[in-house]
């Protein structure tokens, strides 16, 4: 059995060293290639998930699986052995479930709507994308019937990036999450507006590169297992346990932009840096699930990034860095300034409160077009819909409402969106169980000590990389079952207090 | 036939993907990767490079190969495909007669001799890298041994990069080149000693690239479609025909370091960029030899970039750039120091006459080692006897002696220098049969035009990429075979000329 052990992490490490390879010219696309790679570079990237997913679904990995069958059943239940055999069936099934026809009509179609979307988007006129969107409503439907014996027609989408999830527990969670902020969203918006001119100014690039460097090394990324540069979109890739890197974009006329971005990215780093070396090669050697990973830099980004503690520490030597632009502007000002709560149109601008009410409104109108409930056509008037009832305000161009996020129209209908709240919702539970077994946390964040956290961060979540599920993890970590209170109640606190409310 | 060569077609692009992905995955290593990477990215270019050679190396393009030959003979021998079918046909071949299992064991060893190289010329101890240089040797005649029916020994090596050329023909050609070099470099060194002491001030890197790239971009080299980064040694690297890059490295008290090796690294890269695109993706687009792939860099290096119709153009620019260093040093000057000839020990540091005494010996220690007439023991004082004899200088080290070149100690032995002179060689007859058909290209070059010279490269040698044989093109660029004549004229003139001989 040890023999076929090795040949089934023998065959795990190259398929993760195809998509490792792919990562690397994803990420040399964003960030160094020139214009005249782009052609050849679409086809190499495809070339090399083809092999791989052909090495995943090859039938001697499927024997494999099967002959270790009964090994696994021997092995306690927390080994990683278990664990390896358990993630490697999982994901062999899973691609073997989904014809290769299907795989190769679906990325076709998908790289022609990305290019009509980007066009349509431009022109503001939704009528140009929306039979490719309808196309994509199709095949994501059809995608769900591969994996027949769901509960509802989302839940394959949703348990392929969050397993164990399903359409029915989110909505629970997710429908008395907005019961509570759209008030919460209410009371705060009846408030005088914060001025937040101070973070409006010109703060040149690299200064602001460099403080944002200054700020990730500070709370743990590690920069000889990783890098940043620079992209138009700012997104964090790995090839390798060793190697993982972060990219950010530079608004001169916003300081919020680059730096909370750079913090975000890298709390998705540290992550995976902090997954068990052991694991490497292996499908075990990557976060859990997108719920867990948004979480983690979601955690750094914002309970940590825009923390009273976190500037009581940083926000002098900002001053420092900056001291025409902000030499005058006292702390609370500048605390204010970055924790503004406004009704806004998109999504990836939006502060910590309102921020859910956008996935959240995302979220119920891609079950309610999965379920045939509403039809493609009548998805603009929807998303105004949703926007004045939740948030109170709405778009006045389509540009700005329902084409402003890529994920429909270069994915399919279903799975992209509840991993940013289901993440926000962990950051308050993991981050509340930091607190309740590292009482003094806050206190060393203020004198710029972030060790204690990041190692407990390490110890309970990343070590462990895919051996447990997120389900397994929030009850090992936290002790309880996954919950909006804390989450809520870091809101409340923060916001109250804020606010006055 | 059509369907089958459509069917050779996707398999060498899926071959030539993945050799292009590990491509990337290396320039990476040498460029921007962080030293946590390094473990996993060796493991994952050899993944990259094993798929690639079990795709070389399947039944299946065997059968597709031998189901073409009609095909092919019913084309005109001066066709594309008639030419595709050859190349891919002789790469298939050379794969399948080398083992797996030798490929394996070759690799681990010079992986591990590479090493011990690296440790042994710091400590400056032949003797702990001698007995990892006889396996090399074994297994260099090993890997001759799979290509039975060679007159030479040398020659399969030989002929894996530079196709057709064999150890005797080269004997002859070098025997002859080593005898009108020695005497030439006996006179320039009788002669008072250039000083160069202008290029040995200290040039901030900054303004160095910068002025190397203006350079590169009036030759022709075209950075929407490559780029030059820094790395610790200088090489070309393709990841397809639009995106060719280039590397270098920086001495700030030398300013032909990164100069001369940036002109070199573009007169390769232009050879790959210039191929035509119909190839893409095939194995024809690739240089034909390494050979023809060295003459393109010596002769923008050298033939071009160290003459003084180049520097009429440019001089004027360089002092604008560096005024406190070369303000008040003429032309004739600056002319002479950077084409100073004296007799050194450093290959990779020589100048353009003494440069290929270096070659020549080490290919002749070679092809004895290889024949059995020297033993790996005795090479260090073979070494010192043939840098007396044809240099008149002894290194007082292995160091600056035996063990300065990787090439030995990282790859087999036999094969990889004769490739240096054969460039210059080829370098001299190319750029003589430019100036036949356009006489006045030295004229343009004086005015920085580059274009007729560049525009002939493309349309004579670039374009083909791989479609004729060194050999065939030579013969079609010229009108007559290999021959040291031109080179061998511009050399006697240009330093006849500079010593006053």
């Amino acid at each position: 059995m040890e023999a076929r052990l090795q040949e089934l992490k023998k065959r795990l490490t190259e398929i993760n060293d195809l998509h490792a390879a792919a990562a690397l010219l994803s990420w040399d696309q964003s960030t160094y290639m020139p214009e005249g790679g782009a052609e050849a570079r679409g086809r190499q990237i495809a070339t090399l998930h083809q092999l791989a997913h052909e090495k995943l679904t090859d039938d001697r990995l499927g024997r494999l699986l099967d002959d270790l069958k009964s090994y696994e059943q021997s092995l306690p239940p927390d080994s990683d052995d278990a664990a390896l055999i358990r993630v490697a069936r999982r994901e062999y099934e899973r691609a073997v479930k989904v014809p290769a026809s299907f795989i190769a009509k679906f990325s076709n179609h998908t790289a022609t709507t990305y290019n009509v979307w980007v066009k349509a988007k431009a022109a503001d006129d939704f009528s140009l994308v929306r039979p490719y969107l309808e196309q994509t409503l199709e095949y994501s439907r059809e995608l769900a019937s591969f994996f027949p014996g769901y509960e509802h027609i989302a839940d394959p989408l949703i348990d392929y990036v969050d397993e164990g999830m399903t359409a029915k527990k989110l909505q629970a969670l997710f429908g008395e999450l907005r019961k509570r902020l759209v008030p919460l969203v209410q009371a705060i918006t009846e408030q005088e507006p914060v001025n937040d001119t101070c973070v409006r100014q010109h703060f040149p690039e690299r200064d602001q590169l460099a403080f944002g460097e200054l700020v990730i090394r500070q709370l743990g990324f590690d920069f000889r297992r990783g890098r940043q540069d620079k992209s138009p979109h700012p997104f964090m890739t790995k090839f390798s346990l060793g190697d993982v890197r972060i990219t950010t974009r530079v608004k001169e006329n916003d300081l919020t932009e680059a730096l909370f971005s750079t913090i975000h990215e890298a709390g998705h780093a540290m992550y995976e840096l902090g997954i068990s070396k052991k694991y490497e090669g292996t499908p075990l050697a990557n976060g859990t699930s997108s719920g867990v990973h948004e979480s983690q830099s979601r955690l750094w980004e914002n309970i940590v990034g825009r923390s009273r503690p976190f500037w009581r520490h940083f926000y002098p030597r900002l001053q420092k860095v900056f001291p025409s632009q902000l030499g005058d502007v006292d702390e609370e000002t500048f605390y204010r300034a970055i924790n503004k709560v406004e009704r806004s149109l998109i999504r990836t601008d939006a502060d910590e409160v309102t921020y859910n009410l956008h996935v959240i409104l995302r979220f119920d109108l891609e079950l309610a077009m999965l379920e045939g409930r509403l039809a493609v056509r009548n998805l603009p008037d929807a998303w105004r819909e949703r926007y004045r009832s939740d948030l109170g305000i709405v778009p006045a161009t389509d540009s700005m409402g329902v084409m402003q996020d890529v994920h429909w129209y270069a994915d399919t209908i279903g799975g992209a969106f509840q991993c940013y709240t289901l993440g926000n919702i962990l950051s308050g539970q993991f981050y509340a169980a930091a607190k309740r077994a590292n009482p003094h946390i806050e206190e060393e964040i203020a004198r710029g000590e972030f060790g204690t956290l990041h190692q407990w961060l390490k110890e309970n979540i990343y070590q462990h990389g895919k051996k447990y599920t997120a389900d397994e993890l929030v009850q090992r970590v936290t002790g309880e079952s996954l919950s909006i209170e804390p989450y809520m109640d870091y809101l409340t606190k923060k916001y109250t207090e804020l606010y006055e409310l």
